[in-house]
């Protein structure tokens, strides 16, 4: 059996999703189950772990038998044997990495945000097609279990044409002084990355799009409802970032998508993210796992009664789709559908283009904040 | 016991509701068991009915132990002793109903909408103020148990600082070929009155700002999903009116009320009306009978995980609150205050001025939908 | 990384709970796992056991890599590198020991209690205040789960005016002639220390003034249930410490707190202890682990009714706390704190001053039981 | 088949007590099924109401098909023929109308409180006795199931040494203004005879020293912790009575009763009322219905553990009293025994003394709680 190495730079896989999602859970996964190629070749991962930590670097090297680490990033970008980049480093040095390591001719994947705005977004994805290079960013919620029977409901034509989405997403993250807070106090600071708003329309976005056609204009309504919040430490800090947004979205095909993004909001429904989708032939209701669907024939005939106490259980009437046959790990997943992209040329929809696109509308939505104003995305991004 | 006679002019009180409701609940309940006012006398109601067709008030007179009925609006106008004048009639002609009320001398009581526009509802309450007449509209759903238990959470001080309100309203309304739809037809012709948007932001208009604080600005995207429908009779017709509305309100305090307002939605909720209210003290979900709250104390420190499905039931950590003792009737409460307010000067604020403001917001979600616009309210009405 | 030293003098953790937790789980622990003071440094603990018994010292040495032990307490007293002083000996030498070590120039934490009377305790207070040492008394209640979240609720203003506070502690402990009892039998016996009063009042006190305010005013009725009890080695006793006791406090704010306190009681309640707190804005009902509230607005309409058994369970309209972060062994906790306090003399309220506090409480207790009398407490201890 | 008349003088039975328990479930009850006599004779009811207002009286009697009525008290306690004196009017005057009832030769029975003071309460007593009159008081308690099988538990022997007893009486009363008071505003009003010692410790002494023995000292701190209430009409007042009591109970056998009363908290227990007893035998939970057992062997080995959260469920091993063959309205038990005890001369203990001794109890706790004391009852009243 024939074997095929791929030279792979990990870039600040040193955190906790990217120790144990991207190392852990794809490449020594992958290392262990060698994927095999279209042409029979198992595919070999050679890996090297840049950061800027030597210590770290080695235990986690060592922790996961990869042989190569190094500090010095541009001199694994100049090893020509090493062809696919990976960067999970801060938000912040991300444009520059991807941008040195398109320069030196790689591949590359990264996690999402793809650059701190849409035009340097852009221009990484102008430069990837320019040197003909294969891209990719994580977009993990593709992969829910939720996300994937939707999936079929569309591509089976359940809903005939769909009218009406509503997305919510959210719960109370604790302040932090009684309790401590369920995220990182970097959410809640603007000049360090957080919002709830750029944090998830990226999200929303490649949810969207994919399934309801492009969007053509927003609006948004974005909030820092929670002013003051302690930190890890226990130290008070003022949070300049917006933790809640309300948000309007027009599809070309004229359905109207509105997304509920809230971290002060208490949860009443049936998880922490949900999405609704209203068809002419039937509608769902999405979470993390689960499907429920009521066909246009399944629709109880209802009528307002303010003056009897009816026992309706509204939720009985939803049926769930079954679960799908497991596909596991999603960053797995994502990794072994990119590493194909690179050798084998199948098709990766999820690159720059598309994490451009999604910051172009988080982008919109802080713009139509700041200014009261709807904003129409641009047709070609 | 002395008694105190009141002229009354029911003038269209013919349909359903008006039948039902503001006789059968209302005004023949109070000739039953009459009303006593603050000096001791009772309330002694004597009705005309007014309308088109004679054989119809002739009909409802006699089943309601009416003596007087006329088809003359001018003539019954005419008479001084008759000094209370109501309108349940089309919403076409109500505007000039009540100006020509106003003009005789007669307070008035009338079915929302007060107008067909801002500007002559306005017109209607300045007249009204001018001549010092009474005036009031019906507002239903304020005394709705759930809207009257969300009244005490705010009045107890429950919520502390509301950060967000989020309003849905509606359910599947048939298209009436393979099911009759469950609503009117003029709901659907925009030249009938129709439209959810003008329908149901009045009504939120007077649930909203009497609890949370003046509207400051508003955006509204409302569409047509169901653009084909059959009539009463089976008829096909082109649906002129909005059948949904996705609405983001900016209230004076701070807080966003997001309203999801469809007839082309189907229903996975607590009750086909729910308002959600969360504050930096607690949260609340109310419908129409039940309101269910989750103080900040009792709120569960919940985590994303996309991995594990865990078996936790976000509905569980709710309460609801206890039932307030009933009040009766809504129609019934609603009137019996206005006739206080008529004989013994008692507050009521649900007068013209209050109905106008509601327009004033129907229109600019209207104007704001046409032209992707935010529209910023008048501050004084 | 530098280090320092602290040399830790362990008088009698000889008993159960010396050695599982106060060696176990607090210094065996942090020899393994060094705390990080606020300079940085590491905390190196160089403990010498005193104790009485050479063979038992020479074995818990051995199995915690101990090096030092000695029988001879003044020598251990006597060595100037060795600054801080702990003692779990037997309650009637403590008075003495922790004596002897403030002579010596001791920090010093100790088992509660902390002497036998108040008058001795206060001395104590004094002479550590005196000689500026530090000092601390085990309070492990305070870091029970259920007190913990408790406190969340006080500080989150939950309860608004606090009104009420029920406590009940106990459960039936067997006499131990027909099934072995479950405490040991020096717990009945008054000239050793034994009494529920004594044992448990301390607790509450500390419990209540930090949370509800001083107590002013107390009565209590202590009484010996069972009188006659069997040993641990089967031999009948007579028992002459109280075995229950009730308890009426009178709170400076003018609340009142029952404690009912009781080895002859068969438990019908949520825990072992329990704690009922009613406010104006709520109440809360508080175990070892979970705390139940219901806010004001969740407050069922309760009637009484005799003639018709409802199906009403009045428990279900309670919702629990959610768990705060867990903050691991509560003697490791209490200990880390002491050892903070005294290196880096960050805030410890849990010292002599409030012990004696407690005594007070306790001595009380037994006068108003004694003498059919509320006892008055001093304004300051 | 011979029948008896007994003419019976019904003062005051116009309130809700009166007109529906008193009358329809007592005297007109005993109309329609004559109660046996010894003798075998049927004894026929001959009831006179006797009233203030007129109208009142009339309406009543004409519902219950009673022939006699009067607003003169005098007039009717004149005739001979009437022997039986029952009074249901207001505290305020019922010791003035049961004195008038005995000085003219009346056997009585009437609603507690017997008379205002305890001094008046033994007057009644003492004037009865001198005049061999029987006499006798409502305590309608002791017929609650929940009551009747504690009985059984004792007479049957099951608690061996009685030790402690537990009693918990109480609800949350809503203040008025945000949701209507459960009880009458005079229950606030101190002078108006309100106070839940007042109320509650009558009933509890009836229901305590038959089963338990004679109190002997008794310990209260009655509060009143909600200060201002809203009455039946909206209109806000000061309560002036206690709303709350602690109460500790020294009973002759040696045994400690706490009694926890309270309007002012929220109830987390079995029933609106508790009584728990503590036995050296065993111990029992009783409620207005349940009454609940847990035999000495069956009792659990309980052991503090603050370290695992375990899951036993206290409440598990407990095990209900079978229910009782049922005995009817609590009301119509009462008059029965009462009217036999006249007829016939059976035993009837709940008379005059019995309910004076529990105003001396009702005394004796505001006394103490006025003044920080213990109060001694008397051996013999």
């Amino acid at each position: 059996m024939a074997t095929r190495r791929l030279g792979l730079i990990l870039s600040g896989v040193t955190g906790r999703i990217g120790v144990n999602q991207h190392l852990g859970n794809a490449v020594a996964n992958f290392r262990e189950t060698p994927i095999t190629l279209a042409n029979g070749d198992q595919l070999e991962l050679d890996p090297i772990l840049v950061g800027r930590n030597a210590n770290k670097l080695e235990q986690i090297a060592r922790r996961f038998n990869i042989e190569r680490w190094t500090t010095d990033l541009d001199a694994a970008l100049s090893n020509q044997d090493d062809t696919v980049f990976f960067d999970s480093a801060l938000t912040g040095v991300r444009f520059e990495n991807v941008r040195r390591a398109l320069t030196a001719g790689k591949h590359v994947l990264c996690d999402k945000p793809l650059a701190p705005t849409h035009a340097e977004a852009v221009g990484l994805a102008r430069l990837a097609a320019d040197l003909r290079l294969k891209n990719g960013v994580m977009m993990a919620n593709i992969w829910l279990p939720g996300m994937r029977k939707l999936k079929t409901l569309v591509d089976s034509g359940f809903f005939d044409r769909v009218m009406r989405i509503r997305g919510e997403h959210g719960y109370w993250v604790f302040e932090g002084n009684l309790r401590p807070g369920q995220r990182p106090s970097w959410n809640y600071r603007r000049e360090e990355g957080g919002g709830i708003v750029l944090d998830m329309m990226c999200h929303w976005h490649y949810m969207l799009e994919p399934l309801f056609g492009r969007i053509r204009r927003v609006t948004c309504a974005a909030r820092t409802f929670a002013p003051k919040r302690w930190d890890e430490s226990g130290q008070p800090y003022e949070a300049t970032a917006d933790d809640s947004g309300a948000v309007i979205c027009e599809v070309e095909s004229g359905a109207i998508a509105q997304i509920d993004l809230s971290w002060c909001t208490r949860v009443r429904r049936d998880d922490l993210m949900v999405m609704q989708v209203d068809g002419s032939g039937g509608s769902a209701v999405t979470g993390i796992f689960d499907c429920l669907t009521q066909h246009a024939t399944q629709t109880p005939s209802l009528v307002w009664n303010a003056e009897d106490r009816t026992a309706t259980d509204y939720r009985a009437a939803w049926l769930p789709v079954p679960d799908l046959p497991p596909i596991g790990n999603a960053f797995k997943v994502h990794w072994e559908l990119f590493l194909r992209h690179v050798c084998d040329d199948t098709p990766f929809p999820w690159d720059f283009s598309m994490a451009a696109r999604g910051i172009e509308l988080a982008e919109a939505c802080y713009r139509s904040s700041a200014n009261y104003t709807w904003e129409t995305l641009a047709e070609t991004s």
